[in-house]
């Protein structure tokens, strides 16, 4: 944050500042996306929808389960929420008592440790390590069981280090989950950002689980605030009335402007973007690693590398802060993601072209 | 919620109900507002915004308390919601940890009571009397304060009672509060909405309250979902950190939208609707006199009449149900509002045209 703060400083003083740091695509809002929505705004006709969402985009969301992701996902199981974050609030609202528990990876996605503390939880850090993809082991998960234990949290693909969960993984933390009645909470914020094979969801494989998504990145519509929640069955009556109480409604135009998000149209330029950053992943971990950088574990998702930057500096931090002083290349240190080789580790976001990734690698040849 | 299912089911049987149950103003989004949204929109860089809102949103709703309410505010203490239900949820994370207790009104908005549960908080209901326009006596909150008291919530105008606090009240509950190192938070949702007197912040007399806004209401954009939060200085920092991780930023198009809410062409919409709503209110007023149903205080804001219905009707839980199936009038219960001569009491909405509310009298009077 305070590496944030710098970074705008330094843009607003006229430094050509290239920003690394924030986890969000450079493209504009697709244009059938757009168009969807100035025809619903027209008619000035913006009132509240139902809390769960309107059942056409619920309907859409499970259409798109169904033929893109080979999931069955029955539209009562989908909540519309206020971005990924309503829907991490409704997950983390459902699930938390005061003194609960959960399991969360770090390095992970800060907000998460928040949610958990805001509702009185406790959270226990998983150290993940890069050979295991940054994913729990499964052993890792059954020693830091408590009693307390009341969810454990994953992220595929991963922020910070773009890694995906394997099958076999996956359905061992489901069953040890399931067998101790706690729930697993699955991050598909970046799902269909993915590279080199065929975009996921978990829930082609598994019913019980949550899983928090949104429109936000593959989607491309970040400032809209939109996202959903799958909840298992026996969750809905729960969450609709969470929903009901906690936030009313998501917003309407985003909901009319995301019906459009899945026509064929929408989807192939979806397509098109998702190759540009397959190309943008590829130019920036080989920089990277010609840079001597490390990257312990193939990035295969969303759009961030977690490079080991241990022959490059001994403290990311100090180097997060020189390459912005000195580069004005915007990186986020290890630190933000949890403490767990923090210092060892800087996140770089290739959310920008690759002639401006290729500036960036430039810039910091010379500051190392 | 039982009630509201069922009136929407008739409807979907094609029974012409009178929607007097719902929260949401019968206007579209007001044409400026629609086409500050079309303009932005149709750019497609609909990013991320700060978490606290647009600077010049804020700043624009500065202005509006410093020209319109006599308010100093500085943009700083002005945090952007998605919704009002995004204020409340800043406001409770921040005041509360696992164990403290907040006063609440009886009758009062249900939501309230779920956001503070949601994070572990206690509530201590405050049974108000109409002869103190249910608004709580200083003697009450003091005689409820226990050493877990963290704050204390009013609403001015209040749902389901339309009242307002008067500026002794209001005085004396501050004091009390800041003695005690609590917080009194002011749901002013309704703000704007009054009639037969000028419209009033308690902003204009307390710089240390928390107070709660939104668009939906007075400026009629329910399903843009903006709202915000006044918070005292001393506050701010630790809010921007919450907002930060609860929710990364409100909706842009909406901020955008809102932009045009202040304009002096859209203020002239709103007070012609606002006009409406004053002669909307006198005549539901009126006709429930003339049915029988006594009007304890006179509701003086918002759009809701709480009516008493004991000279009608021993449950008014049973009389709700009946006007809904016998006349298709939908109404709320007292029970959804709490619990206090809650068997007593109806809530009645006029957020419909005035040939509307003539013929919802028409049908009660028959039902009756």
């Amino acid at each position: 944050m305070e590496l944030l703060a710098r970074a705008q400083q330094l843009q607003a003083e006229g430094c050509d500042v290239i920003h690394m740091e924030v986890g969000e695509p450079d493209f504009p809002t697709p244009e059938p996306v757009v168009e969807a929505a100035q025809a619903f705004i027209k008619t000035g006709r913006v009132h509240y929808t139902p809390a769960l969402g309107m059942p056409e985009l619920r309907e859409a969301i499970s259409a798109f389960y169904a033929e893109h992701l080979d999931a069955k996902v029955s539209a009562d199981r989908i909540v519309v929420t206020a971005g990924a974050s309503g829907a991490l609030l409704l997950a983390v609202a459902a699930l938390t008592d005061p003194g609960n528990e959960w399991l969360l990876s770090d390095p992970g996605y800060p907000c998460n440790r928040q949610f958990v503390q805001a509702f009185g939880g406790r959270v226990k850090s998983l150290p993940v390590k890069a050979q295991a993809a940054y994913q729990p082991d499964l052993s890792q998960v059954e020693d830091a069981w408590s009693a307390d234990t009341k969810a454990v949290l994953i992220a595929s693909p991963s922020n910070p280090t773009g890694t995906l969960i394997d099958d076999e993984r996956l359905d061992g933390l489901v069953a040890i989950t399931r067998q101790r009645r706690a729930c697993l909470v699955v991050d598909e914020i970046y799902q269909g950002l993915v590279y080199g094979r065929p975009a996921k969801s978990v829930l082609a494989r598994h019913d019980e689980v949550l899983v928090v998504n949104s429109f936000s990145k593959y989607f491309g519509m970040t400032g809209w605030r939109l996202g959903w929640l799958v909840v298992p069955t026996m969750l809905t009556r729960h969450i609709e009335k969470l929903a009901q109480h906690l936030y009313i409604a998501p917003s309407t135009p985003a909901q009319h402007a995301a019906l459009a998000a899945f026509s064929s149209d929408n989807l192939a330029i979806l397509e098109q973007r998702r190759q540009l950053f397959g190309l943008r992943r590829d130019k920036l971990l080989a920089g990277l690693q010609g840079l001597g950088f490390r990257i312990d574990s193939k990035p295969e998702g969303a759009f961030y590398i977690y490079a080991n930057s241990e022959h490059c500096a001994s403290d990311s931090t100090e180097l997060s802060r020189r390459l912005l002083e000195h580069s004005h290349v915007a990186t986020t240190p290890g630190r933000d993601f949890g403490e767990y080789l923090a210092q060892q580790h800087l996140r770089l976001a290739y959310t920008m072209s690759e002639a401006r990734i290729e500036e960036a690698l430039d810039r910091i040849r010379l500051a190392l």
